[in-house]
């Protein structure tokens, strides 16, 4: 089966890594903008070849995970380039404009769209981990508009690498998503300046800082380059997800502005009940 | 050695734990108003007795790690009972309004103003953990105030369970906590009812949550019986914090809203050299 990643870096490099290991039958081609990271992904063998759009014509399957400005760019571009029986999905944070972008594509049978929620806050082929997507869940918009075959093709992948399905329409993906996973990144990009801001001269500082810190600003090394054009085309549902967390914030200044203490520990205690809610969350094998 | 442990929780409970491996000569007597909490802990060996204040005269050291409003309170008649040669630390994450309520007791230097930073977000003695402490940074106040040979005695202890120590006073611990610490738990209760909120109609939803949610909200398990205290006792420098944190999401907020996509870029790209600083911070060994 030859299989083409476009964007070898975390998210395409771990597909192609479980690929390795789950099907004998497979050969890796590799194709990215950046040859610094091609390079590396053939020199850690997540790649067997490096690659171009004028070989697509070969493809079975094409993983393409590029920022999703990218992503709309150019999978009109891999479409046009694909033969009939490939499938090319995506794995991309957003879903509403990929979706909309191909609605008209002559191929658009030939795409399924995709979001393995997974990752990690670093980038590139050497962030590529083996077995990444195992019980992670893989939200697929709009599957009736795939080829039937096409979609077995793919499924039977995403199974075999241990994925959990989910079906859902591209609005309502990136109107959840932005609860629990963009604001995620915003509060902890933001978490991370008003320390840095105010700390700056205090090196020293960092000291005091635990695993409480640590955890909740990780997602602040995160890609910026990934990162804006996601916000960018889910602008709508993340400012309404910021209004919403910026006014919890003041309620919750406004609390101990007052000393209403016993506010502030309902407040705390009808929140502990996300600990139901995160048991269900598979985190990555250290 | 007798040592007493007030507040038999995560915290007491692995200083009870790390001083059975270093020290054998050793004897733990467990204080705690919770009466199943003491039970636990003395069935899971954390303990070897249940003690009380009557007992405390017999203690070489006693180890008090209850939420902070209850060590203003009961911190002073630890050191009324305790023997001239006992030494008696804390494990509280506020320092000033400790240090100043025992600022003019007759045993002040009987005392040694610390905090551990360490610990995970559950609690009680079930939530103990061997080795917590190791690579951790325990921040010790006012040591100038705490008899030589007492501080010799903590300070052993603490090194042989593998802390790094800083000295610093009780108020710039309390101002650059708020920002290290204290804002991290806010921001996760704050994005935990958030999304709790918006999503309660829609449980399902929550199989979108990946790595990146669980760890910025990890903190809004913990416990409010701990953090309201901590809030309050601490609470212009927390506001301060709160203000910068909101101030800074607003504008974000702004850029977005005005689609400034460079200008968002820039603002996650500028607080990426968090990653430098994260690197120096000991994470709990899995």
């Amino acid at each position: 089966m030859n299989t083409f990643i476009i964007g070898t870096g975390l998210i395409g490099g771990s597909f192609a890594k479980d690929l390795k290991r789950l099907r004998s039958d497979v050969k890796i081609f590799g194709i990215d903008t950046n040859d610094r990271h091609l390079e590396e992904a053939r020199a850690l063998k997540i790649i067997d070849q490096k690659s171009s759009y004028d070989e697509l014509h070969q493809a079975h399957m094409v993983i393409v995970s590029v920022p999703v400005d990218v992503m709309v760019e150019e999978l009109p571009k891999i479409l046009d380039a694909v033969n009939d029986d490939a499938v090319v999905f995506d794995g991309g944070s957003t879903k509403s404009l990929i979706c909309k972008t191909l609605i008209d594509h002559p191929k658009r049978r030939n795409f399924l769209a995709c979001h393995p929620i997974a990752g990690t806050e670093f980038s590139g082929p050497s962030a590529a981990i083996e077995g990444l997507f195992v019980d992670k869940t893989n939200i697929i918009c709009e599957v009736e508009k795939t080829a039937f075959k096409l979609q077995e093709r793919a499924l039977e992948l995403f199974q075999q690498m241990g994925m959990r399905i989910r079906y859902m329409n591209p609005e309502a993906h990136d109107k959840h998503i932005a609860y629990v996973s963009h604001l995620s990144h915003i509060s902890s990009f933001m978490l991370g300046k008003t320390v840095i801001e105010k700390e700056k001269n205090e090196r020293d500082i960092f000291d005091m800082a635990g695993s409480g810190f640590e955890s909740t600003v990780r997602l602040a090394k995160s890609s910026p380059a990934m990162w804006a054009p996601i916000f960018e085309q889910n602008r709508d549902n993340v400012v309404e997800t910021l209004r919403e967390y910026i006014h919890n914030l003041q309620e919750f200044k406004q609390l101990l502005e007052k000393g209403d203490y016993e506010g502030i520990f309902k407040e705390m205690d009808e929140t502990n009940k996300i600990k139901e809610i995160l048991k269900g969350i598979p985190l990555n094998k250290k």
